[in-house]
């Protein structure tokens, strides 16, 4: 992983969408390694279901909304995250959404938290080392 | 943040939806002094989607179960917390929902993990005394 | 709690659905000690919502994607999440789902981080060794 959740304000085609998808998954690709095939995306348009204050610390946020939660590794530096944090709000700018727009989180997880499938604490076992990014 | 998710198990109204979602914010500004404008949310109701246990720990659950999750930073108390549970209930009776229908998780992320827009680690470089809540 | 949110790709019937939610409810009930009734599940279809990597790792995912994430509290060890990875995968093996097809992520929370209701933290005040699991 990441596991990542991309929650839109408004409706966008599916086009847009994907767009969006491509430009959060680059920027973990680009900031913090992740390997481009190691990509798990969840995104949703939820018009009626989302609330945001539109001026929370003096950022003009619109409909244009988008919310990125990242469940990752545990073991960033603070510098990596800002990367990350910084690499996202540029993807997301060069597919038209405003910086302003962009709230993400990160939610960190032990590595033996993850399983890739056929039952396997996937990560577990395995030096971090031997891992570009998850 | 924080960054609330809130889920209903039946369908509800705007009206109800709204008025759950406002008592579930006015007990974090009450209870841990989040900012009244740091207000993020999602709201929905999932009724095919949700399963829950009637009766778990000797408590009568119903379909007009609201399920809360709160990501927030780290570093409130156990007093604090208790204090916010006992808020979000205490709000969601007077707007109709029995305390016994309220579930609520708490998920503590780094100060650093959290970024409220144009691509920086909000709080990362400021000091927890010059934040009144997030 | 835990809390189990699960996402399918594709849709399936009330039945299926069903069946999955159980699989995954009696992994945790078999590996972790779960109580039977401690049971609370988000279980929904995301067809256009889901984007996800068909090889990664090697593990060749198709459309008949599950994707498990667990809230849970902290404490387990290593050989216990290795054990429920394992009886997820094997549960839902008994119910169609290939173990390619089977990804799982755990978040892990304080104890103090849940209420079940009455507006109470539920487990605060209660020593591990009174609560079979949770």
């Amino acid at each position: 992983m990441p596991l990542v959740t991309i929650t839109l304000k408004r409706d966008r085609s599916p086009e847009e969408r994907r767009a969006i998808a491509d430009a959060v998954h680059a920027a973990l690709v680009e900031s913090i390694g992740i390997p481009p095939d190691d990509r798990f995306q969840v995104v949703s348009s939820r018009f009626d279901d989302v609330i945001y204050d539109p001026g929370y610390l003096g950022i003009a946020r619109s409909d244009d909304l988008v919310m990125i939660q990242v469940h990752l590794s545990t073991g960033r530096s603070v510098a990596q995250k800002k990367a990350l944090f910084a690499a996202i709000a540029k993807n997301l700018g060069a597919v038209g959404v405003r910086p302003e727009d962009v709230l993400a989180t990160l939610v960190e997880i032990a590595r033996e938290n993850w399983s890739f499938g056929r039952g396997l604490a996937t990560y577990a076992d395995v030096a971090p080392l031997h891992l570009s990014g998850h």
